[in-house]
C-alpha cells in the first residue's frame, strides 16, 4: 500500500492490521514531534469527510493545510496533476484528496513523491467510509465470519454501497441488498432481498442516502419511507442484538423515520466517531511505511 | 451558564465575573496542555467576530477548525441540528455559531454534550458583541452606575441595540436612544433624544451601524451625517471624558465623521481588541463549567 | 525595510541578505516559541502563493490565520484599511495581502503599528515570487553577473517581468525581452530577440503564463508553441547548463511543451520549493526589524 486508494487493494491482513490500529487510536496515542503537513483538497462539498480527516490529522499533532479550489489557480485552468505537483514542491507530506471524476486516483499517484488518501473519487470509490464501516461493524460483533449485512437504499448511484459489499463478503460477511426498483444495479452479484425481509434477517441494516433530487424523480404517489424505509414499525422486528448504520448525512424521514436517528441500535453518530479513528489509522500507516514518521508509537 | 446564548440569561454576577476573566486575558495567560477542539460555524459573512474567536481560541491554546457551509453536506439539506450532532460525534470540544436564524440556539442546545456559543442569532442576538461593550465600557468608567449611554442610529434593525440597552440598564446605567424616524423601534422602553442632546448629555456615544441599502432608501436629499450623524462639530460639544463605541464595520462619513473614527474619545478599535479578551473570558468559563479544562489558570 | 512592498525598495545588500537567510531557512530552522499571528488576506485567486506562505509561516512555527473575503464584511463594503486596522486590533502581528488594485500597498503602510508584505498588488508587483525567481538563479549560477536571461511571453501583462527585469540588472544580469508583437510593452528599455535567438544565448529562459483569454484573442491559425515557445526541438539547441523557469501555474502545449515541464533543466518546481525559504526569510526579516522576535536562531 503506497497511496490509499481502494479497499479492493488491501489484502485481508491489511484490513485487520488497519482495525487494530484504530482500536489504538480511539484509546489515545502519543502526538507526533516534528511538522509534518497534511494537505487536504476537497473539489466536492464535504461536511463530515473533511472535518473527520482534519480532526484525525490535528489529533495526531500533524500541521493541516486546506486547499479551496474556489481560490485557487485551479481556476485559471490548472490540471489536478499540476496543482499536486506544486503542492508537493511547497513542502506537503501527505495528500488527502476528494474529486468528482471516478478515475483521478490512477492516474495521479505515478509521479509523486509522496502520499495520496483517496477522500472520494467520483461514483466509485470513498475506501475510508468503507474502512470506518467495517471498523464499526468489527467493534460491534468482533468478527466478519456470517454476519448478516443488508445494504438498503440507493445502490445504483452509491459509493459506499459496492466497496463495502465487495470488502464484507471477502471477510466472509453475508450480504444482502434492498432497493426501490429505479435503484437496483443489476452488475453486483448478491441477492436482492425487500425491506421486510432485510428487517427480519439482518445482523446489520446498512442504509443508504436517498439523494432529494432522486427522492422527486420518483412517483410522487409513493411514500418512499413506509413502502422501501426503516420505520418505527419495521425497526421493532429487527433481531435483538441488530444495529442500524448509515454514512449520513441522513434524509430523516425519507429512508429512516426520524425517530429512530438517534435509537438504541443506532450507530450512526458512533460511524463518524469511528472515521476519526480509522482515518488516523489509515494515516499513521501511510507515514510510516513511506518512511516521514516511524516512531514505535505508530 | 450551560452554553453562551444571550446575556439576558447572565445575572450580574456571572457579567462580573467575565469582565473580570476578561481583565485577566488581557494580562496574558498560560495556553491549555492538551488539545481541545474549537469549532467554528459562521453561516453568514462576518470578519471581525469569526477572526475575533479564533484568535482567542489560538491564544488560548486550542484546536481551531473552520467549518465552511458554502462547501458542506448543508448544501445537500442538512439541518442545523444534525450538522452540529456531526461535528460533535467528529470531536468538537466547543462551538461557536452565527446563524440567520432568530431562533436557533433556543432549539439547538438540548440534546448536545458540549457547550454552544451564540456569535450572532438572525436579527436578535449577539451577545458577545454586548459583553465586549460592557467591558469596554466597565474599563472606561470602572463602573456602570449612572453611566449615561446614548444608543445612536438604526435601533430598529440592530441586535446590539436591544441587548445592549437590556444588560447597561440592569448594571445601572442610564439608557437613552437616539434615531431618525425610520430607524426608532416603538417596542423599546427607553427615552429618544435628539442627536444634539445626546452628544452633550452622554459618557458614551454608543453609534451604529447604518446598512447602506437602508441609507438609500431614505430621502437622499437629506444630508445624514450632518442631520443625524456624529459630525466634527457636535463632537467637540461632547462632555470632557465621554467616550465614542461602534460596533463596525464602520461607514465612514455615514453615522460618524472620516476624521473622528480614530480620534482621541474613539474607542471603536479599542473595542475589537477587548472583544478578543472577552471571548477568551467566555470560552474558558464554559470550558471550565463543562469539565473541559479546569486548570487554576482559567 | 518596514514592510515587504517591492524589490525595487530592496538594495543589493538587502537582495543578498534575504537570499543568505533563504539558504538557512532551507537547511531547516528553529521554530519561534511564543505565538505569533500571521494572517493571510487574498482578494484574488491564489494557490502557489498563498499555500507557499502558509507552509512558510507554519514551518516558521507562527500561528496562521486565514481571512476570507467571501466571507467578510468586505461584502458589507468595508474598506481595505478598515478591514487592515481590524485585523490589527483584534491581534495579527504580520499581515501577507495580495489585491487586484494596482496601489494599495503605498496607501495602506502608513497608519499601521504591523509589517505587512505585498503578496501582489494589482498588474504591478508581486515582489516575492522576484525574490524566489532570484534566489533560485544565484543557487544555480552562485552569481548574477554577466548571467544572460531572457523573459519571453506575455511581457505586457506579467508583473512578474517589470520588476525581475530592473532587479537583475541592477545585480549586473544581462537581460533580453522576446515576445510575440501582441505581448511587447514599448515602455521597457531592454532589447527585443526572437525565441530562436533567445534559445541559443541564454543561461536562464524564464516562460511566462500566457492567459488562456490572450492566448485565444491571437490569431487562431498560429500555432503559439510553434512560433513563440519552447519546443522541445528549440530546447536541443539551448546551452549545457541552461536552466528554464516558469513562474507557473503552466500553459501546458502553449508556452511549453508538454514533456518539458518536468525535464533536466526545469526549475520549475523548484521554483516553488525555494518559494517557501525565500518567503521565511522575509518575515524572519521584518520580525527582527520590527521587534516581533529577534531571537538568535533568526
Amino acid at each position: 500500500m503506497q497511496h490509499f486508494l481502494s479497499v479492493d487493494q488491501l489484502n485481508e491482513e491489511e484490513i485487520y492490521h488497519l482495525i487494530a490500529l484504530a482500536k489504538k487510536c480511539q484509546q489515545g496515542i502519543e502526538q507526533v514531534k516534528k511538522p509534518i503537513f497534511a494537505l487536504n483538497l476537497f473539489f466536492e462539498p464535504s461536511t463530515r469527510t473533511k472535518m473527520s480527516f482534519t480532526v484525525a490529522q490535528k489529533k495526531l499533532g500533524l500541521e493541516v493545510l486546506d486547499f479551496n479550489p474556489d481560490s485557487s489557480s485551479v481556476q485559471k485552468g490548472e490540471s489536478l496533476y499540476d496543482t499536486v505537483k506544486t503542492l508537493e514542491s511547497i513542502g506537503a507530506d501527505l495528500l488527502v484528496i476528494r474529486h468528482p471524476d471516478d478515475d483521478w486516483a490512477k492516474q495521479l499517484g505515478r509521479n509523486l513523491s509522496i502520499p495520496i488518501i483517496n477522500a472520494g473519487a467520483g461514483k466509485l470509490e470513498h475506501p475510508s467510509q468503507c474502512m470506518l464501516d467495517l471498523f464499526t461493524i468489527y467493534h460491534e460483533f468482533n468478527t466478519f465470519k456470517d454476519i448478516r449485512v443488508t445494504i438498503v437504499g440507493d445502490i445504483k448511484h452509491s459509493r459506499v454501497a459496492h466497496s463495502n459489499a465487495r470488502a464484507l463478503q471477502r471477510l466472509g460477511a453475508n450480504i444482502s441488498l434492498c432497493a426501490a426498483p429505479e435503484f437496483k444495479d443489476t452488475n453486483l452479484d448478491f441477492p436482492y432481498v425487500s425491506i421486510d425481509e432485510a428487517v427480519e434477517q439482518s445482523d446489520v441494516l446498512m442504509l443508504l442516502r436517498i439523494q432529494h433530487e432522486r427522492h422527486h424523480e420518483m412517483n410522487t404517489t409513493t411514500n418512499y419511507l413506509s413502502t422501501y424505509g426503516l420505520t418505527k414499525e419495521r425497526e421493532r422486528k429487527m433481531k435483538e442484538k441488530a444495529i442500524i448504520m448509515h454514512p449520513a448525512p441522513i434524509n430523516r424521514g425519507v429512508e429512516i423515520d426520524e425517530d429512530l436517528v438517534e435509537c438504541n441500535r443506532s450507530r450512526i453518530f458512533k460511524q463518524m466517531e469511528n472515521g476519526v479513528y480509522m482515518r488516523m489509522a489509515i494515516i499513521q500507516l501511510l507515514l510510516k511505511k513511506w518512511g516521514i514518521y516511524d516512531e514505535d508509537t505508530i
